[in-house]
């Protein structure tokens, strides 16, 4: 899994500072989470393939993480995009895009695809044979969702030595990745585990933001391999978090030890703060490791 | 008179172009014209305040045109602006933007005033002692205005040496401005032209950006001292034109000249231009002086 940070501040786009936007590159997808206001200039910027992008997922619907989209969308019309876009959002996006483009009288000429989202319990919106993604509930001003990204368990590794040695007939190979005890030429039923490897272990990746701390997501994001959770806020401002429903990076790393996350990912920065030192220093205080997003920065997960 | 390109670029944001948005600085005001995605940062970058925007003029409904008002809005809403926005575009912008100010309950707490456009006439849209604001009807796939700008006739400059040689009264010196005949102290009446010297002659800018070659807008744009007309493609690509109701260089040149207009500057460019001389070249085979508009470029006019 890679994860590209395209934007990574809260607010308002500034002049070296962009709106959330990411991209999770996982199993052949590229997944865009978020889109704020310059997300299509952040992705040429960072030379992305735009025709790769074939699912959008919208946390909210505040702008500094969904006024990109328009834009984004019209974009894939003008360079002759064919392939269907899934978007997953809530509902009352999909009628604000498709107002828009009716004014400028510019309908996609590919299948645009709302999944408008309810929920206020987490679900399964997208699943393949390798990944799922289900919705975390979040506790913000307005209707939130998170994201969680899961690799499904994989095949098991053949040791070919070994599945020569016991003389497997070629026809129980698939048997055998997918773990059963298999019978070798003479008839006789060999053990699975002296002929495989185990699968790498699954990957997973929660994006939370925004949100107020709040510990009823835990279950959700136990033992993730990435945690990203906003951290709007330093201690110094920790009276603005509750009212506006963000969190200090003290709060992001306190979930993310109860949750025994793999790592914490820290971004949502208010643009009040020029260092962003102090967001790692103020969470490791709790858990550790903090990584910091930044503009640009690519995390391998 | 000044003015600020903030971007001139057809269709898409990109790495290093920006969609069509420019700050035209006359007599105190500062009209914003057009908001593609990404005006705010361009504001940014420029310096140009926030608060002093106090009236928005959108051309037409394509993304381009106004993809960023909205993120615009809120950052001003954001910044704690108190002071009225007026927003004149054509019908359906409001409804758009309010809609999605409503999904995101980010109402802003300053007046924003929508003028809504549907006239397929010229029409008078803004005056004040100074200026005035007309529509300029054009032709292109959506209804669109194109603005002219004028300052009004000002008052005539007072010869202060003449006044107290002929011994005029202070009483008479605001008529003496506006150009009458007054009596000086013997009670003989005096002509206006021996105390007086014209004003500086009212300067004008005429914005049509998108329009086929429609020479419909000839006689409302006769004579203005800058006319900014769009030209999308170079002479190459003529046969583009028509269809998608845009203008070569050669063309906006051509009613710049039936216009007897002052000055030419090009923009809306495509991006599929390397390399701009093209379009100064072509237009000035046909009418002169041209110049080229380029992001972050500023025309005293």
């Amino acid at each position: 899994m890679k994860l590209n940070i395209l934007g990574c501040y809260s607010a308002t786009p500034r002049t070296f500072t962009n709106p959330t936007a990411q991209v999770l590159e996982i199993n052949n997808h590229l997944f865009l989470i978020d889109c704020g206001e310059g997300t299509q200039v952040q992705l040429r910027r960072h030379k992305i393939k735009f025709n790769r992008i074939k699912h959008i997922f919208i946390s909210h619907l505040h702008g500094d993480h969904c006024f990109g989209l328009v834009g984004l969308i019209s974009t894939f019309r003008l360079l002759g995009r064919e392939a269907d876009l899934h978007i997953y959002a809530p509902k009352g996006l999909k009628e604000s895009i498709l107002l828009q483009l009716k004014l400028g009288n510019s309908w996609t000429n590919y299948n645009l695809i709302f999944h408008e989202l309810t929920n206020n319990k987490s679900e399964l919106i997208f699943e393949d044979e390798k990944v799922t993604v289900e919705t975390i509930p979040l506790d913000h001003r307005v209707y939130t969702n998170g994201f969680l990204f899961r690799e499904k368990e994989g095949d098991r590794k053949l040791d070919m030595n070994a599945v020569l040695n016991e003389g497997i007939d070629v026809a129980y190979y698939r048997k055998l990745k997918q773990g059963a005890d298999v019978p070798n030429l003479k008839g006789v039923i060999v053990r699975n585990e002296l002929m495989t490897k185990p699968a790498a272990p699954p990957k997973s990746y929660a994006f939370c933001s925004d949100t107020a701390y709040n510990e009823s997501i835990i279950p959700l994001i136990s033992s993730v391999t990435a945690l990203y959770h906003e951290s709007t806020f330093l201690d110094q401002h920790i009276e603005l978090a509750a009212p506006t429903k963000h969190s200090t990076a003290k709060q992001a790393a306190a979930i993310a030890k109860l949750a025994n996350v793999e790592q914490l990912i820290l971004g949502h920065y208010s643009t009040r703060y020029d260092n962003l030192d102090a967001f790692k220093e103020e969470a490791e205080t709790i858990y550790s490791p903090v990584y910091l997003a930044d503009d640009g920065k690519v995390f391998d997960i």
